[in-house]
């Protein structure tokens, strides 16, 4: 019989295999000081492309003085115990009551973590009848979430309309012919790698023709896209049609926590029957305080927004200028396309960060094919036009050498913390 | 075809169906004020006997200062992104050092929430050739981790290691046939509804019968039980048979986040592979910092878990000599068996709180097998004497009016907040 540990360390998996060069700098990488547009890496000051902190409200003088206070006031512990059973509080509910306002919703759950948030909400949703439909590209939280689905499931090709009427017409059928259970569709209202919007517009005029709810997972839309910050569903027109909308606090509102927010009476039910909600502690008390006072920053600093999105659009147009492929993105997130190996995506990603003092995050083989990199700028409302012409002279620069072939190498150096 | 939410919201579940009655007393009620043995509910001070506050460190003054200096310091946002891209810091490995050294392993790592840190560690460790051979009892969050195993897995009876021994046959057949795969066992340090402690020291002397390694959930054990406070498997003498410890923070250590420790290259492939930790956010600084302080505490200050003992062992004789059931328990978890239907508890829950000021939660039907009562009780190093004799007084009084039938009614009354 087979040892799971043996088997387990045989193959540490496709970041854990280059652990011993690679830790505490391309994995688990520290950056210190106070949350900005520059921070230190290794000692060294490095313009920061990584942070979801998009309004910039991680290090806001006001968000830092609502921290600080809820944190004095309350103590990190309070409440104690499930929402359900101990763990609730007025400031909860205060705070259910103005996000449900701020996406046009009637009502809102808070949860005390997205990630087991969205696993629960699909799992309290779904009955093994149910057949899901759901965009191939969503996120690792939704992947899990599904898996627990007990029922069938149909993936659509990512944001292909053609391919989800195809798949809505695989899941009708099932249903037909087992003569019970419905369809919930999930997208997600920005997708975090590409940036590109999931086609909610599309997929909602397409509830004329099937029959089906529709959750949107929108943690990079929420306090970044629409008109008052609402998110994906608001910019595309369409946020009524959103039959469960859920969004973390973990980007645009630089804390924990998530929220989902509908109609009263499925918000109800979530309520009195979500496992990962019902089973584990409530978002405790300065984190409810905190996110009260970001979300008042939201809908009260309008041009917070408006600069997160002059930087993003400088840098967007800027890359463009320059030669680079931005693929697809209508956000603020920003891919940047090239092509080579691990290792000479390696060398690249170092010669940023030790000479031209760019922090950014890449993606390599085996997340996407060989040959392929990726990488993700996060523009914030805290950059600078300087950082931002830094960081265009850097890739230009890095790009050349790259296409001169002066990052090939077979190796990776080693670069662990010892 | 059916629409999911028509499905859901005709039948809201087993507490749900009450909501409109129940809402804000009987489920979701408000303790508010600091934490601590007594409490304010719907404005009135009540003994508290619901919080996991075990040391009573929810309102030390060691903590509230550390947790007011750690928000001051670092904001709740710091760190931001996942732990593996941008989320790392000193004080994360710091505790995360401590944490290892506190509970007698190798190395540990933290998980940014108990919940989904279970689930992810069972998603793991086991492939769909692996068998899981688990305690009937366990914990929503293990059952959530079971569901996304592809694999087999066999359940024991509580703590019965008959027919442990049993399911081992039956699993170890299992692998014999498929000629691939381990077996994994799970099961708690202590069963948080009936207080008894998982039978570790029996599950480890069948390590030379059978193949496995050995997983265990310490939530409630972890600062309660063994000499230094590490846990169930200290104090059953068997901490370095353990694989895998678990434990949340939601408990003895008044906080939120969880860890998971072991020997270094499997907490290392755990580290580089754990799905719930490598796409969601790290545990934020503050927090870091206050569980850092929390487990000062429990090395340094022993006389909180002497307290707490005390009171627990004081609080289980008096039911005891009162005639009251409180079964197994062999931890300071205290349950009170009673019988009688869902409207005569509902009932006798509203006497202790408006009649005796005494908070405590309450288990029924469909939980529990109809006409069953479970109280729960969680003593803490915070009550005093005079809390306990109230509170034992209480409950005869009550228990001779159930007895006498005072309580039977047709109905429960609308106690909901509107």
């Amino acid at each position: 019989m087979a040892d799971i540990f043996e088997r387990l360390i045989k193959n540490y998996g496709p970041i854990g295999q280059h652990r011993e060069r690679a830790h505490g700098y391309f994995a688990f990488p520290k950056l210190e000081g106070e949350i900005g547009s520059t921070m230190k890496f290794r000692g060294k000051d490095v313009i920061v492309w990584s942070l979801n902190n998009y309004l910039g409200l991680a290090n806001h003088p006001e968000v830092r003085k609502a921290d600080a206070e809820g944190a004095a006031q309350y103590g990190l512990a309070l409440p104690m115990g499930a929402r359900m059973m101990s763990g609730n509080s007025n400031l909860h509910e205060q705070l259910e009551t103005e996000l449900a306002a701020f996406v046009h919703k009637d009502d809102a759950i808070l949860v005390n973590f997205g990630y087991q948030g969205m696993v629960s909400l699909i799992d309290v949703l779904c009955s093994r009848h149910d057949v899901i439909v759901y965009d191939a590209e969503s996120h690792a939280c939704i992947i899990d979430g599904l898996r627990l689905h007990a029922g069938h499931r149909f993936v659509f090709k990512h944001n292909n309309i053609e391919d989800f009427e195809k798949q809505m017409d695989r899941a009708t059928a099932l249903i037909e012919k087992q003569k019970s259970g419905g369809i919930l569709v999930i997208t997600e209202g920005v997708f975090g790698m590409a940036g590109d919007q999931g086609k909610l517009k599309e997929i909602v005029a397409l509830k004329s023709k099937y029959n089906f709810r529709l959750l949107v997972d929108d943690a990079h839309g929420f306090g970044t896209l629409g008109k008052t910050g609402a998110g994906a569903g608001e910019e595309q027109g369409v946020q009524d049609q959103i039959d469960v909308y859920f969004s973390t606090f973990a980007k645009s509102m630089a804390s924990i926590g998530a929220f989902i927010a509908g109609d009263r009476q499925i918000i109800d039910y979530i309520r009195y029957n979500i496992r990962s909600q019902i089973f584990a502690k409530s978002l405790p008390m300065p984190l409810v305080v905190g996110n009260l006072k970001r979300l008042d920053l939201l809908r009260t600093q309008p041009a917070l927004k408006e600069k997160l999105w002059d930087n993003a659009l400088k840098l967007q147009k800027g890359l463009k200028e320059r030669g680079f492929d931005i693929g697809t993105t209508d956000s603020v997130v920003t891919p940047v396309y090239m092509k080579g190996g691990v290792e000479e995506a390696t060398a690249m990603v170092m010669d940023l960060r030790e000479h031209h003092k760019i922090f950014c995050s890449i993606v390599v083989y085996p997340v996407i094919p060989k040959g392929h990199i990726i990488y993700r700028l996060i523009p914030t409302a805290t950059h600078t036009d300087a950082d931002i012409e830094a960081t265009l002279n850097a890739f230009s620069d890095v790009k050349a050498k790259l296409d001169a072939g002066a990052y090939k190498t077979n190796a990776i150096p080693d670069m662990a913390e010892h």
